[in-house]
């Protein structure tokens, strides 16, 4: 190779081999822009990333992000980016399971040390520990690794506010296969799961949820009893349909002495409700009615009825159905509220409550994430009135709340 | 419910129940932190989603970042929503299985049409849609979905850009299954797939590797090219270890007529090699040699021997092997261009190339995602010096060259 060669430019090549390059005029055009613009950018020698959302976050700087404008230069990396992105959901649940946030916690946040806690292999520590560095939640200075804030506060089991049992229902089966499948179902329009899918009868995830997802709704349970209570702290029943966890009834009985509730749910599910009541010291306030919302009878009249999590699994004629059931075990003035993920009426912002009607089409037969004037739609037609809206604040949720 | 009744403060509800909060004093500090912080943004009412890095890109103009900054809110967020990442690789492959981009892009775009296309059923449809929509490779407006610049360019099929193939090969169980066990491989510290992995001899994804990401390899080509050749228009003989698609190879041979270009790679995936070759109309001189790169005899002697995405599969030793081998079969001054991702020293930057070391553990034995310094000590302990990094613009690639 004679050094006096001069460099040709570099170029990208773009052609795609056996595919002739004018396929389509439209397609032609944008090519020409994505080569042009490539061009543009040649000179950054140093670039070795696609310019893709996850790099604006770890630079540990603030960063204008320019992801798919027309000013920013046009790169495959946001689709590779998704195509990858379950390996960010193996990597933080594998760290979960093999306690590694723990480990990092208690320090010194060596490979080696990590990996003793860790009953693991130094290679796969090391990878995974520089893996969840990339993603944010962890930091590596000097070969160690420690906590981000995220991490310290929401994944370290030492701390009061982690979450990471959370991973325990989001990869359940019932919760993760339909992703295996989710072609299929787009085709059908339901999920693979048989019957309603996630609440089917009896579904045994319940008391899983009841379980896990306790600290992902602990945050809420503050906002949510205000907003329902709106001051008031005479004596009062309550009932709390898909109690779940309990911790929202649990909540009214700690913010109103003089608030008596009742937990709906299966009877399993409903132990994990008692266990949280007699933790918070409410067990003497706090009633059982096991079953199902749409078969046993609610008894009554209550203050307020709540319907935490719950709309979306069903259809509207479902919705409207169980909500008649809601007002007609109201008192005269009564208060109905639910809790729920409420997309903007464009359906595609803000992100997770828009993001999460997909877990809704994985996972049920025909729920949704219905939008404000869907829900206050639905409350009207089953004569419950007054429809106001309270977001909770620094959450993707929203309390909605009407009244007969 | 007395309206006169005076609303109670709004506060985040941090007791988790059945957890006594100060269990570690640390992270009380921390939870303080958290719940002042909370409390500070108590008063945006409107705020429905959480602080993710998501958010940022979608709402359409330059947004700062603060994730994990010491003055941004702390939630939960990044948490969940990589618990979550793994629907937005199951949602673009359905996507892509389903066709959706050619419908999108032969419009009109509403849920009815798009479903036609598809043969899918409209909830479905219009569930996808939305969601690909808050990932940024859909736009939605007044009800219809059109193409994103990236959607357009890298996911149309009627694209010569097109890229959406790589979602077979990504997809492929032998590089997906082994995230269902990642905590089995952290521990073990090697993929749980059989012997040697995804380099297992013969494994047939690597005819799939050569049928699928030519798309995603085809813009490398010509940096690559320029970068080997460095301006040579003489004869030359080259070597195309691991050619598998024979893209590398053949791109040298179109910017050199005088090259001839030996592609060493099992036969079945030669023949998809050799069939890009003809395409290109260099399969005068492009030869063939079947085999494995650590039992064949290169022949040769060559001016230049190409590498790429090959050495992370292996170990140090292996990866030193390997290359006495290439040197052995060099003329004097001849070149060895590896094609690599190279995280830089600290194994944690650039995103891609650090987090490309995680698909090395999953589905290799020993693989890694080396440094520059590591790649220059292999190749200098195998003889081969002048070690000189080449970034290709725009992707998470570098041409690493050393010479005899």
């Amino acid at each position: 190779m004679a050094s006096a060669c001069r460099a040709r430019d570099s170029r990208l090549g773009l052609e795609i081999a056996g595919k002739a390059l004018p396929e389509a005029a439209a397609s032609t055009e944008i090519l020409e822009r994505f080569a042009r613009e490539a061009r543009a950018v040649a000179g950054e020698a140093d670039r070795k990333g696609f310019a893709f959302p996850q790099e604006i976050e770890l630079e540990g700087r603030q960063i204008v992000n320019n992801a798919n404008t027309q000013e920013a230069p046009l790169t495959p990396g946001l689709v590779f980016e998704m195509l990858q992105a379950h390996q960010r959901t193996a990597a933080l649940k594998a760290a979960i399971d093999l306690d590694l946030f723990r480990a990092v916690g208690e320090g010194p946040g060596d490979v080696a040390s990590i990996a003793r806690h860790c009953s693991a292999s130094e290679r796969g520590i090391r990878i995974l520990c520089d893996f969840l560095t990339v993603q944010g939640v962890l930091v590596k200075e000097s070969g160690r690794y420690r906590h981000t804030p995220t991490s310290a506060t929401f994944l370290d089991p030492r701390s009061p506010a982690c979450l990471a049992s959370i991973a325990q229902f989001l990869s359940n089966p019932a919760m993760r296969e339909p992703y295996d499948h989710l072609s299929e179902i787009v085709r059908a329009g339901r999920t693979i799961l048989p019957g309603e899918g996630s609440v089917e009868p009896e579904n045994p995830i319940w008391v899983q949820f009841a379980e896990t997802m306790a600290p992902m709704m602990a945050p809420l349970c503050g906002p949510l009893g205000a907003a329902v209570l709106d001051g008031c702290k005479g004596p009062m029943r309550v009932l709390d349909i898909a109690a779940g966890h309990g911790l929202f009834g649990i909540e009214i009985a700690r913010q109103n002495p003089q608030a008596r509730v009742t937990g709906l749910d299966w009877a399993p599910v409903l132990r994990v409700a008692l266990d949280n009541a007699r933790r918070a010291g409410v067990q003497d306030r706090y009633e059982m009615l096991p079953g199902s919302a749409f078969e046993v009878d609610f008894g009554g009249p209550y203050d307020a009825i709540l319907l935490t999590n719950f709309l979306h699994h069903f259809d509207w004629p479902t919705c409207v159905g169980l909500l008649k059931k809601v007002r007609a075990a109201l008192k005269p003035g009564g208060r109905a509220a639910t809790l729920e993920f409420v997309p903007d009426e464009d359906r595609v912002s803000p992100p997770i409550p828009a993001a999460f009607a997909m877990t809704m089409l994985a996972s049920t037969a025909a729920g949704d994430a219905y939008t404000l004037s869907e829900l206050t739609a639905m409350y009207r037609e089953a004569g419950i009135g007054g429809v106001a809206a309270h977001p909770i604040p620094m959450s993707p949720h929203t309390v909605v709340i009407g009244s007969t």
